[in-house]
């Protein structure tokens, strides 16, 4: 678990985009974020002010996190200098990069020699145990999508948010590096070794209250020949009572795959509902999710009203309608 | 991949069964099994000649291989002392244990003074890329299973055996620390990384001759709430033309989870196909193999012509009526 709140290093982002990890803990988290930390030429602004290190940890940072990604597979040296005074100035670093903070053995040593810890988010340290498959206690939602990069983490977060709006007992279970940095926990479940994908969810999101629910932050698609055993292992784990479809409408192909076109949203339901009834019989979508952000506001409400004709199901985009409808059929 | 011929190490094997390996390696890769070597106690046999380090490196024995099971999750200092002499002789080792040889630091520490090398073909050490679902050439073949642990490594090696029995190009491409050890080479697919299951099992069978079979090992089931992921990526990586139906009759719950029923073969195969179909639209049931090793004669007979009436498939026992019909619906 993270120490917070955070002070978010951005880094030369060069576009809002490039910093969408320190987006969503703005977004999603604003307790945690005390300030930002911005090099020269970084164009991406959270809108929450510029600190020093020592200015954001008279606020209480107690944590710097890369909020940005690096480029070329590399942490370049400038940004290894301002880590560094980070941890020499009690800080500890927390990445969800691809390479390691403790593969740079200027960082490695100044942790150790200061007792800081360094979170390679993406990661995972943990052991986990083997997929029990037995029932637990509480309630489980679990976005399931059409492809990867579709809006499922945005969904949990939003229902999540939603949820506690209302007075619920409900969690944001994070499976990602992004969402592991915007809650300060959870488990890169794709970094899981595969036996334990399963037993890591159940880990993850444990009995709870009757009346507590988990979101838990989906993964990957059924129909991505690179991550589909991702997803099952993630279906079978969760054990969700609730599935929420997410789609992104205007892809015509899946990530990275052009000769893989994105499902029907309908066969994806039907492919997914047996392997969540596998691990809870009572398992049922509750409603879908679309990423509209690309459609004019005439073609989104035609959209999700098609949809949602189709399904029979409450149909919303999170951006632009909120997520309410859904959670109103969980009460 | 481990140098041939080996030496079987058999320990104080109680049984048969723990010996499994051994037997494997023996049934199916003879020309790699010079001989065994049998501590004081042990109760298997492999019915070939009992020999020392020496003798068994003179008829060319290059690797040591551990055929036994260890148990408690240690590796005995009787067994340590072997490995070391074998070490210290001139051969590798290898093994297929929980525990790895290289955490045992008289065997790693040998190794590295000698430049011996420690197979712990459990664990992966090459890095493999995420899958890209692009279509190979060659054809493959993948048992898939209603449980875990129901004869699909036994089935795809029975299937290799009886193609290059017929002169065809055939190779079994093992999954598991069993096939592993037995061929030579192959990933431990269980213990990789879950982003490159997929990924993985595409570098294993690759692209080959138009009229070549890759003979995938099976693993886990899509109905095992702890091991479906694997299973799942397992299928899309390994692009299979022909799925061949694994099952054992008399099994009434799932392997280590009394809750959880063995599911219906139709059912299998009607949740393996649609998976199959995404990265090979050509793929389809070709056979049944069941381990109908706990039936009597007539028993089994009537078992295997229910099932082969009721999907209207070849249905064998790889055992008792060999594979012989499966192999020519795949001429």
């Amino acid at each position: 678990m993270l120490k917070t709140p955070y002070l978010l290093f951005l880094g030369d982002a060069k576009d809002a985009l490039a910093a969408k990890v320190a987006q969503g803990i703005r977004d999603w988290r604003p307790d945690n974020a005390v300030g930002q930390m911005r090099l020269a030429g970084c164009v991406a602004d959270l809108g929450i002010p510029d600190m020093t290190i020592e200015e954001s940890m008279a606020q209480g940072a107690r944590t710097m996190v890369v909020g940005v990604a690096n480029r070329g597979g590399f942490i370049a040296e400038e940004w290894i200098n301002v880590l560094e005074q980070a941890l020499e100035a009690g800080m500890d670093l927390a990445a969800g990069l691809h390479n390691k903070l403790a593969d740079v053995p200027r960082l490695a040593d100044t942790a150790a020699r200061l007792g800081r810890e360094l979170h390679d988010v993406r990661h995972p340290t943990q052991a986990y145990p083997v997929g029990s498959g037995a029932k637990r206690s509480g309630k489980r939602l679990l976005p399931v999508g059409t492809d990867c990069s579709c809006g499922k983490m945005y969904t949990a977060l939003a229902i999540e948010k939603e949820m506690r709006a209302r007075g619920w007992k409900a969690d944001f279970r994070a499976t990602g590096q992004t969402g592991i940095l915007i809650t300060g926990e959870g488990v890169s479940i794709d970094a899981v070794v595969s036996d334990f994908i399963s037993g890591a969810v159940e880990t993850l999101a444990p009995a709870n209250d009757a009346d507590h629910w988990d979101l838990v932050e989906g993964q990957g698609s059924l129909y991505h020949p690179a991550y589909a055993g991702v997803t099952l292992g993630l279906i079978h784990g969760a054990q969700a009572d609730a599935l929420v479809l997410c789609h992104e409408p205007t892809r015509s192909h899946m990530r990275a795959l052009p000769e893989y076109p994105v499902p029907d949203m309908g066969a994806v339901m039907e492919m997914a509902l047996p392997h969540a009834r596998l691990t809870n019989p009572d398992a049922h979508f509750v409603g879908v999710a679309v990423n509209t952000k690309t459609l004019d506001d005439a073609a989104a409400e035609r959209f999700l009203k098609e949809t949602e004709d189709r399904f029979g199901l409450p149909t919303v985009d999170p951006v632009r309608t909120g997520v309410g409808r859904i959670v109103d059929g969980l009460a």
